[in-house]
């Protein structure tokens, strides 16, 4: 394999980024898959620069390898009083059967990094190895601050167009995104036409333009996926639904339960749980999907206001059908394993499969 | 790599397939596919038992190789004379600002392989090398007979449950064919709730589900998306988009004018022109995609009738936007060759992924 420049510069030694996934990656997840060799995340976006200075802090004491930390750049969201109104009455009846009120009102509850200069502030003071953007970028100036900073940036592309956008900003490397990925689709803009971009084609599409390295994302499970990154032109490959079920992970009894008894067969794009396109496991929270069409769906992060709540109330009466149980395409194929083994043993599977091509 | 039982099977050297594509491939293609190494394939679905006969003669004027025949295997169409009548009229003015009439009624203009008795008997006649299925499968006892035959037998498919059904039924390979894919998807129920499967994600969740040989399809254009396919399991890849500007394809001056212009960006899943799930380019047709949500489409290939009529209304007036211009997400790749010459840097593309895989 040619010199894959990417790996020094994140300073690991494995092909590997655990994905930064809010509510389910933990500081304990990050610290461990950076002690195995590979690149641990958290993800900040859903706290203020106070609750990410404490997690980068929790990561460190855990490990002195490098980690990536993950921050929302969405369009701050422009609330829209009506059609929030609507939405919290379209769900009163879901939340009364769970013997609840709606919330009165929804509020924006993750800030933007575009808009947050504490968080900025907060970065350049603790320098993490690698930040990384989803659902856009930054300002032009925050973007020469962090690399002025020596930190190393990445950013999610979904389509040819977002790369290159990445890469012309000065992004270090392209987190190409599939349709498979489970989650939130790093989409720029959710109001654009979707090119769900299969993860095989968006790769090369991506690697085959442009000349920053690219992260492969989306249905890769285990050393043949991450193997098939590699052969794509990808300089790693970046796994989250792989580790849900690690031992790290802040994945509850219910999404865990999801996950393993679905078999992840199924899962479904949905934007109404958040306001976004997200990937999520089969439950009553997917199964509403285009049954809402008649009301707008409010902004993200505004709609996830709700859907929280309407997870926090179902679950109070031991119902797990509404939480956000995100997960990719690849779902049937977690291993519920200690994050370092699960490092482990892709390393090792990747190695028999790449051993494999040698002599084909 | 561990001996691929399914190259002396299919009597190929190289792990490399060219999707047979109504309309699209020839006898020429298919003979200079094979003659390079790989398995050249012809649609027959389209035709009668004796344009079917007639086909596999030409192919085989040009080749001693084996070559694949595919076969439609859709359940036979449902008659609705309100629908298809109300579906005319939809299209009556897109006709008339072209000069033209819509058809006065719309035929069932493929039969299908699993009501058609004297195809069968053609095929046990002939004994092409290979033999495969699409949109579903035929009855057990042409399964039958067709391996008594000596005939090796492939089958699509765009799930692991339709992948298992495939296996249970004895064909000897299954085709994954991934969201990327172009042209019609394979799916046996195009009523069912369709999960999308990034190839990636349904090619890595067949091979290890499955015992059979898998033949990765959707979105591979290259030596890196073939060896990306070997990776994650599969014994081969089939490329259909990566031939349709090849010398030997039947793709008119507008379907390549399209591909090359385009450069293939944003291709979309429709089921208006044939009345099933196929992925298009952007064009006229296309871009209907969603405007006809009012009218319901009549049943493929019924619909198909109404979609080739208006192509040619279109056409004749110098207008090229109505064609079925199907095409895979990797459609941006395109290279513009002989088959022969595409197959060889196809298979020299693929040496070099390979040893670059070695030295990892």
């Amino acid at each position: 394999m040619p010199l894959n420049p990417l790996l020094p510069l994140l300073g690991i030694r494995l092909p590997l980024i655990q994905a930064p996934m809010a509510g389910v990656s933990s500081p304990e997840m990050a610290a461990a898959v950076s002690n195995a060799g590979a690149l641990g995340a958290i993800a900040v976006g859903a706290g203020d620069a106070a609750a990410a200075r404490a997690m980068i802090r929790a990561v460190r004491a855990r490990t002195t390898g490098p980690f990536a930390v993950n921050l929302f750049c969405h369009a701050p969201a422009a609330a829209d009083p009506a059609r929030e109104a609507a939405w919290i009455e379209r769900f009163r009846p879901l939340f009364a059967a769970h013997g609840a009120e709606p919330p009165a009102r929804l509020r924006e509850i993750y800030r933007s990094f575009v808009v947050d200069d504490a968080m900025l502030a907060m970065l350049l003071e603790e320098r993490p190895a690698v930040v990384s953007f989803h659902f856009g970028l930054p300002p032009a100036a925050a973007i020469a601050a962090l690399k002025a900073a020596g930190i190393v940036l990445l950013a999610t592309a979904t389509n040819l167009a977002e790369a290159r956008t990445i890469a012309a900003a000065g992004i270090d490397a392209v987190v190409a995104q599939g349709w498979e990925a489970g989650g939130h689709r790093g989409t720029f803009d959710p109001d654009a036409p979707d090119e769900m971009l299969g993860t095989l084609s968006l790769v090369r599409l991506i690697t085959a333009a442009i000349d920053v390295p690219v992260i492969a994302a989306g249905g890769i499970m285990d050393g043949r996926g991450i193997a098939a990154a590699l052969a794509l032109g990808a300089s790693a490959a970046q796994l989250g639904t792989a580790f849900i079920a690690a031992d790290e992970s802040l994945a509850d009894a219910g999404y865990r339960a999801a996950l393993a008894t679905s078999g992840g067969a199924r899962t479904t794009m949905t934007r109404m749980v958040s306001g976004r396109p997200a990937r999520i496991l089969p439950n009553r929270f997917a199964a509403l999907n285009g049954s809402c069409e008649d009301v707008a769906i409010p902004a993200y992060p505004i709609a996830y206001d709700l859907g929280k709540a309407l997870h926090a109330a179902a679950r109070a009466r031991g119902e797990h059908g509404y939480g956000a149980h995100w997960a990719g395409q690849g779902a049937p194929l977690v291993r519920a394993k200690p994050a370092a083994d699960l490092v482990r043993m892709l390393a090792e599977e990747l190695a028999l499969v790449l051993a494999e091509g040698a002599t084909a």
